[in-house]
């Protein structure tokens, strides 16, 4: 059950009654030109996903992967069509995916718990479609700022965090300092597990039983510490971001604990299905673990969240 | 028909055989370094236009606007289905469009004629799903780099271009003149009609019998200058990005010659149904016309092209 | 406002409290039996509309077309895929498209109004799903039995009815006697208004600027000769099947009053969007108007109606 | 490979050049009145599998299950949108399936060898669209006329038939002489393997790891047989109605052979995915194991096959 402790750590209301973008507040204009001082060797790392149309693509159980159909291609003149006027021809096609199905940013009001969603509103507004605190308003902001990576399965040795492991808020303040990393303000973190590799190379790992991913371990002190260091977004290679099924004190047997109270009550962002192996490599062999970046949902009206293409840029 | 000097006006081979994202080439990792210098105001502007789900949307014709509908939301837990564990609730939802039925990038292998897309791939490979030259290569690549406005709608001082209206070369470089403006190698050039705008303030405009956009008039010289001034980009506020059917005198009554050849000879990526009315007015406002610019097109395999909401930042 | 002397017109319970199929119940084996009878020619004529996925589709405002693609056909081997085993190709296709976007039948939850649905279900049923008198049971249930068809258009003497124009329960019952037609317990009744064919034929009838169509006005009278004569079915070429917006004294400006209480109230299934051209010169010419007919929602769970197309034996 | 003998088994060109539907030309108007004769009780059977959006559907390897979102409901107004004019309120759904993905009819044009379809058109009209041979026609004709059910599970003695179990002629032989039936020109010949039930009771049957469902072995004898008997239809409570991987000495490890010539050379229909507990069971207690039969295809144009519902009256 929802726990009145959590819900005293919140930032409803420092941003005004009628707020619906949260922690992006955090990210002023100084900000991103302090960010940008970061783009020094001009190397470019997109953190999406393949979309495969199969059953490759790593979903949230209950989803189905995403579809795409040509409307048209080389084979429509091959079958007698005429050119376009002037001999043109063209391919194009129609896609249809769950917006949480692939890399994308959760909207605020993607989840909560009793009758209200991030800043008060009351969630009759998520009904049919997000008139409030959804994804179009911080589609239409952006999301740009520093960008931070933990990489925390090597900081733990390891290929991959295994099903359901914890990550705590030690693992994640030693592994910031073992980097060297400092947090700052509207910060963009983004840790990495290995999961989402993982579950491509290791295809037995999805016919486990339940789905439990590793992750973040809940606790009011990680909680507190989200509120503390003002970050903007939490993001990581997995489905769901944190550890599926909590072996917290405060939420065991919750699912999901954060994204019931991070959103809601602190107004962070989550983000979910990176690809991190290229940005992780580069960041063990430089030794910079911070970047400036860029993700960009798509205008979406009453969307709950939208697919991007995350950019850190070094 | 296809015009055989336009075809000698190629960039096939000059990236290897097996190259698939063309003039994005341009833009080295010193590029990037130099085009972050251009974030100075910390001013983040985002181009894409709202998705809307309804009649509203600027889609080709043929093509219907994006649907969303919801998973879930608080409705479902009104109706009665127990909370998830936790006491947690949610909101998800679903959405289906054409790649290029709204702000999109399109593929290099998007338009062609004869039986060659770029570099020199058989038209085959577009065939159920574009297999080279699709979207999925310069996705993962980013399309990262300096961005330029030319203000036509202003320049020619007009609150919009008429249909069919064309934008010569001449304008171009003027435009760019007047706003003293260069170009350099590997840009991504945006060009402003206001016709977007237009579509949406002026509802009889969609009501035109011919589909006929305003927009850069093709030429022989203009696709020259394409090719010389090395650009990776060509984008507009406007569904088709060029002058609808043509007035050129090489190209009398094809429907856009530009997609002809552009994409398929030279290389060069077209962008479009951007929103451009804040970046233009603060554009008119400092003098400055040019920022550091990051579109990131989905990782869709197969892809034709892909929706974005790209991200100019001054 | 929902006018309580309707609502007392009422088959709520009549079947059980458990009921999901209405008036559907009228239609007893020996109904079935009998109504085989009526095939003597051995003359079979589908009402279904045609799937176009264009603007030509004939939809409610706010819906839009199907669509439909290809996943896979001859150019899949043309492009090179390989033959599947022993040489075998094959061509496949997905579609997508509002239930009552074509010839469907509605489910009795389809529309209601206060709080309660067909047989007093709690509205909330409907709620992501039609969780009762949805269209799973009718479908599993069949809907076979005796139509009969009240050729409107024809009686009236005119190609098709104009927007807006009612059709009066005299009107029925008139031209029922002059077709030779009584009506039976359980009966199908269709009518014709020629409105569909016109819309085809006629594409400025689309650019009205307020979808008012044609079709049987709403009285008292009326919802009760529904009850009395306990037929199951009402059908028409109309996309809403009775007049859209009321000129009934007790229903001034209201929309489609029969779907707020036939439904709900009564238990009597509407069906609309049916091509009757065939059909009606058929029984023009042999003055038989009655036949066996057979529609057959699919069985969709949770579904709030179906696509289907109706045949009729002769 | 494709066998030549086999191609010799053709009814190309029997209703002339431009023939759609094929062996549904046998059903002559006086077959149609016969059949109806067959309805004694006035009880129907509805032959579909239900749509649950669920991994439950039973699927063809590289489909995915259908969609379904209610666009608006109840709590559209809880939500606090206004009430319909005269107080209304309803609920309505979108969905998005393969048309092959349930119980569905294919066209004749849906899988062919060498160049040819169906007829001897060419496999070019199945591009982007089946326009010849396609589904349109059928469902424009109807699919009506004397239904025969061979169970061939009960007939063996068995719940269900073994992954990869051949059904031979013979089988279909002694099991119509056992039942009493006999084959006449234009039926529909639906055969029961009791696999699709299986598939819901036994997960594990999902998991093999190799598609293969029991069905009819191809052989020259089997595919001459159905020439000769001149039947319509042959439908299957399985996913591809015959045996998957061949045994056949002419087909050894081709599959669904069937497929290749059954429907391209013969012209008869192939139905899949049926459900038939509820008639098997009836036919067992009465012993009449015929009955009236009407499936009615969605007018799908271009489309290459349709979800229905079938009938059986009795």
């Amino acid at each position: 059950m929802p726990d009145q402790r959590a819900d005293k750590i919140s930032n409803w209301g420092k941003w005004g009654p009628e707020d619906e973008i949260g922690a992006l507040n955090y990210i002023t204009p100084d900000k991103i030109v302090a960010a940008s001082k970061l783009i020094k060797k001009g190397k470019v790392f997109t953190l999406g996903v393949p979309l495969t149309q199969d059953s490759d693509e790593p979903v949230f159980p209950g989803r189905t992967p995403s579809i795409r159909f040509n409307s048209i291609d080389a084979s429509t003149f091959l079958a007698g069509r005429p050119l376009l006027p002037g001999g043109r021809k063209g391919a194009s096609d129609w896609m249809g995916l769950y917006t949480h199905g692939t890399t994308h940013s959760d909207s605020l009001g993607h989840t909560w718990h009793d009758e209200k969603i991030w800043n008060g509103y009351d969630e009759k507004v998520t009904i049919g479609g997000m008139a409030k605190a959804g994804i179009f308003k911080p589609a239409q902001h952006g999301m740009v700022g520093r960008g931070v990576l933990l990489d925390i399965a090597r900081f733990k040795g390891v290929e991959y965090l295994k099903a359901g492991e914890p990550v705590t808020l030690d693992d994640f303040k030693e592994c910031a300092k073992k980097e060297g990393v400092n947090f700052q303000i509207g910060d963009i973190v983004i840790y990495r597990t290995g999961w989402i590799p993982a579950l491509f190379k290791y295809p037995e790992l999805k016919k486990a039983p339940e789905f439990n991913e590793p992750g973040i371990q809940y606790s009011l002190d990680f909680l507190q510490w989200f509120k503390d260091t003002a970050i903007s977004v939490i993001a990581a290679d997995t489905i769901g971001m944190e550890q599926t099924i909590s072996t917290a004190p405060e939420e065991k047997g919750s699912t999901l604990p954060f994204h019931k109270y991070l959103m809601r009550n602190v107004g962070v962002y989550i983000h979910e299905i990176y690809w991190l192996e290229a940005l992780a490599e580069d960041c063990a062999q430089d030794g910079v673990y911070e970047f400036f970046y860029v993700a960009s949902p798509l205008k979406i009206k009453l969307g709950t969240g939208s697919p991007i293409n995350p950019v850190a840029i070094k």
